[in-house]
């Protein structure tokens, strides 16, 4: 097969690294899988075969490859994959407005899962979706959504105009989250780690915030991503 | 004054790295910081020297230090702190079972101070509290909270008796956390990141979990404890 190149936003493919998240996406997508790569020292290469054989997966062994694209001595199976098109159905949407943190977003991803969601919405310049560090972080959960990425909060509404928005904000003449009722159809929105939503979506929707105290800048953006989809959710 | 050494869990200091949680921990708690370093290329010197001038606290130019301890190029300023001895009140308690991520721990303390807690269990073989990764996820939370450590889950017991405690499961037997009223004083009780709580947890107070789909392994540590204390205290 063609030579797996180091990872960047413009390739057309990504990897897991590791055997577990492997394995994981093996038994969930094995469409989207385009090769395994096995290290001669895996413990369970035999297995592994096995199972890519049932599931119609090749395999090789390389341990070279293994180790550039992981950059890491302790990778024994790597995984690459296929990135997915975009396509978000009209159901509850998670939005994220230029997320910065690749960790954070995969972390959003298995808590999105997690939770029943499978659309997620990102606006401006986001973080790479397909980042192994996202896939990574996301723990199997990337391959289980949808998403679509907008330019700009207008192309968004554009789009989805029929729906209840709610933007997180941090000040406090929002209402407060457990006043919210969850309606039909939502989208929650959250700003970027550092910076949160810009004014323009103080117009928009019903505005909502955690409270907390003074005594943190503002909750992590996962933790705060977290709670409002448990909350929209239970 | 004394060299600063790398990093280790025996030292009875550790830091911060950045302008930003280093000006935190000197307006939050001066008492901790044995001294500043400044890099020369800083571009706000003069209003940092100023500001420990002010506030008593010694500074010095080291370039090399900063390099040395922060292992990167772009961090212009260190403080050195001190470790603080162990102790918590008979408050409300966060009780993290043998945490292996020094991030998460970090995250977590934040949310913490977010919603008011002050008090956090360490149980078991827990990861370095004042490990500069924790440290620096925390976003200068560490100094605004209590800590103890115990060896086992009956030490603890026998030092805090009286109060309701919440072991977090993934176990659907257990209560769903909506259906649970916070009492008057609790701990809430969480697990490690791979193996969660060890049966044992099941035997005292009330077991909660948070609902969730078959589709991920489990919630992320920090987003379960960020919901978890969510809860209780809204």
């Amino acid at each position: 097969m063609e030579k797996i190149q180091n990872y960047s936003k413009e390739l057309d493919y990504t990897y897991t690294l590791g055997a577990f998240p492997t394995i994981e996406l093996m038994e969930s997508r094995p469409d989207l899988l385009r090769a395994v790569f096995i290290h001669s020292k895996f413990d369970a290469a035999e297995a592994l075969q096995n199972r890519c054989d049932i599931l119609g997966i090749r395999y090789e062994f390389d341990d070279k490859t293994i180790h550039r694209i992981s950059n890491k001595d302790n990778v024994y199976v790597a995984g690459i994959f296929e990135k997915f098109p975009q396509g978000v159905e009209d159901e509850n949407h998670i939005v994220l407005v230029e997320p910065s943190d690749m960790g954070n977003m995969g972390t959003i991803l298995r808590t999105m899962v997690g939770f029943g969601y499978r659309d997620l919405i990102l606006i401006g310049n986001a973080c790479d979706l397909f980042h192994p560090k996202t896939v990574r972080s996301s723990m199997g959960a990337i391959v289980k959504i949808r998403y679509r990425c907008y330019e700009s909060l207008e192309s968004y509404l554009e789009d989805f105009p029929e729906r209840n928005y709610y933007p997180f904000l941090l000040d406090e003449g929002a209402t407060p989250l457990k006043d919210v009722k969850a309606p039909e159809k939502y989208s929650l929105i959250f700003g970027n780690e550092g910076s949160g939503l810009p004014e323009i979506y103080k117009e928009i929707g019903e505005s909502v915030y955690i409270p907390q105290t003074q005594e943190v800048d503002s909750l992590n953006l996962t933790i705060a991503a977290g709670i409002g989809m448990y909350h929209f959710m239970k």
